[in-house]
């Protein structure tokens, strides 16, 4: 049976699942339109997931980073917010089942669940690695870390066993914001944290198993990144594949071992579990076929978007699994679900790429513009910030954010890197 | 065998136990003094206490009431921090033994420890009360009322059951502050974030077991605490004790049972069971007794501050535990054991009573100030914003404090509101 909802109407239901760029993007553009919007998501917050490494290096505080849907709706008298989990979708009735909520139909329904980290089925990953791809996620890998060198602090022999080195998995963008950031955090900061420890016994490996990092960036941003990182001592393997993690050890199939208590996991996504029971046609990786007006074929009130849609691109491949296409994606399949409750034809949606980034410190950058122009160094990290502080969601969060940066930038101080958790005593 | 330190020295070796607001306050005072000093405490943070039920209802964020210990002590060569847990003191043979680090030895021992929740055998208290004594009880606190209106929206059902409500025991300074923040926390923002649960469902209740709220206060200050509450629509019982508490119910002696699923618990401290290893009198609660001068009789090497102690004031009474008792009595007895070290006799600790306050609510406050002077309402509350300002530690945090606080008084929106745990997926 499905829930009544709140109020008696006729208007038609719009159903999101999933509240990060996606779903959020559709959300708003349906917001004030003369239809009824749920958006259920399984945490009460949106996460701005750019800045996920940033968390996880501690220079932003958690909440800078995930931001209240309801709090984001408020104002919005059509939008309506759950929190709970999907357990299962049935197309052909439209109607979703919950975990924890009693089901909910839907007239439309727009499809924003996000991906899963693929851990390409690496012997320990699972366990011992450190995603990043939820706020959980970069609380775990901050906490862990910090952890790490108080250990070492009360037992220095932890140091030659690795306890302070970490390494990333992965040379995309993920990988490097995370290995530059991380060795900002250990030069500048753990320095005056821990002088007592040997710094030089903090290794930063980024093992990358392709021939170069950035591989969607052109050569010369590719290279730059590379002696950025190095400059900074972050050591780069490429090249080097990893056969196996176990919880202070990352063995290379080149048969090098590495002694490092902490690894980053940076390395792909694969969609949640929940897109084989639809009945559609998945791409690699489990990603739901999209039509070029983001609809699955033969369900035209479904609409898929961001991370978990495979959408038509350029020569056959899919649009990459970036926050900008998702966002863009959200707000054009809630702008086609409001043009057929309106009676008009749906629209093929089209990607603006504004060009794609990754920073690797302070001062440097890389941006991948459109038509091939690039940017790096200062520019390009002027560039970057610009861009993010325009993306944050309010005002409220852009002020704090930039109150951090600002702080970072002129004091090299970083705000919190304590580890509190509610499970503490 | 005791941990060799650091660096070879003769200095006089000061070990501090406890990083709150007396172990940081002897720190400070011994910063740059002719000491090694070490500071052990069990987390990586110091905790700004009087704030915390600010993060429990959501107006503060975690990392602005926590300041890292390390942070705030990297300029100070002669100190060094270690997070470790305490777990036998000789006074005898002048060493520390610890949970999980190797021992530490001391010719000067000031003992900060603070103390623990005193649950008075109340029935089912210790399980299913939430406490207000540390950061992680404010983060259970805060993420348990998120999640009860989570469930409340998800199952409409719960809202009877009392899944709203909140039953917060004991009428001093917590008692009255947690209720005020909550009541504003539930009718200025739950209200837009929850528009489909009736807000009168949610009722506020402080249980008081004695006559009146506030009983350190004068009269004039305890009446006008109750109305301001009363008028936020705080459920105020006076003369009314638990006897039981069951997660989501609590009942009275007086045979009433009050439906709510969350209960907070603001009605004491003991002292943590350590002291009782000590072999020095204890006095009630478990507080270590100290001479005038705050060390213990027969051990004039050893100094106890903050809440752990029984520091003797006026009349036989001892001082309160408060952070302002705590922070004096902890640069009191720094400054006594640099005396020491210089060869000059002790001076003995005399408190300086700035004044008491409580906060209600936006505009509404009381302030109990030494000979008798009171303060209340709109004054009072700019007063309390001034000292809590002014005690922050530093430029950083105040910054933030007051960027919440604005932000919480010029748009009546609160910050953050979302529930993240590293245990999350």
């Amino acid at each position: 049976m499905s829930r009544t909802p709140d109020r008696t109407t006729s208007r038609p239901r719009v159903l999101i699942l999933g509240g990060g760029f996606g779903g959020v993007g559709a959300a708003r553009e349906l917001s004030g339109a003369d239809v009824d919007v749920t958006l259920v998501d399984q945490h009460d917050y949106h996460t701005f997931q750019p800045l996920l490494y940033q968390v996880a290096t501690d220079l932003l505080e958690p909440p800078t980073v995930g931001h209240s849907l309801r709090d984001l709706f408020d104002d919005e008298d059509n939008v309506t917010i759950h929190e709970a989990r999907v357990s299962a979708i049935d197309l052909d009735r439209r109607e979703v089942e919950f975990a924890d909520m009693a089901p909910l139909g839907y007239d439309y329904l727009v499809l924003g669940l996000g991906a899963k980290v693929n851990f390409f089925g690496v012997d320990g990953a699972a366990e011992h690695a450190h995603p990043l791809y939820t706020l959980p996620d970069a609380i775990r890998l901050r906490d862990h870390v910090l952890e790490r060198w108080e250990a070492a602090d009360r037992d220095p022999a932890l140091v030659e066993d690795g306890a302070l080195s970490v390494v990333i998995v992965g040379g995309g963008a993920t990988g490097i914001e995370s290995a530059g950031a991380l060795a900002e955090l250990y030069r500048s900061i753990f320095t005056k944290d821990y002088p007592s420890l040997p710094q030089d016994s903090a290794r930063i490996v980024l093992v990358e198993a392709g021939p170069s990092l950035l591989p969607m960036f052109k050569a010369d941003l590719r290279s730059y990144t590379r002696q950025a990182l190095e400059k900074r001592g972050v050591e780069v393997l490429t090249d080097e594949v990893v056969a196996s993690i176990e919880p202070t050890r990352v063995s290379l199939k080149s048969g090098t071992v590495l002694r490092a208590h902490t690894v980053i996991w940076g390395a792909g996504l694969e969609a949640v579990p929940l897109t084989e029971t639809l009945g559609v046609e998945l791409q690699r990786g489990g990603r739901v076929v999209t039509a070029p007006d983001l609809s699955i074929p033969g369900h035209p009130e479904v609409f898929v978007v961001g991370d978990i849609a495979w959408i038509p691109g350029e020569d056959d491949h899919a649009l990459p699994q970036l926050g900008s296409v998702a966002l863009q994606s959200g707000g054009a399949a809630g702008k086609n679900a409001a043009r057929r409750v309106e009676g008009k034809d749906t629209i093929p949606f089209s990607y603006h790429d504004k060009g794609t980034m990754a920073t690797i410190g302070r001062g440097a950058a890389v941006v991948q513009m459109p038509h091939g122009r690039t940017l790096k160094g200062r520019t390009a990290s002027l560039a970057w910030g610009a861009v993010h502080l325009a993306l944050l969601s309010t005002g409220e969060d852009r002020a704090k954010a930039l109150l951090d940066w600002t702080w970072a930038g002129f004091t090299h101080e970083r705000p919190g890197r304590i580890s509190v958790s509610a499970d503490d005593k």
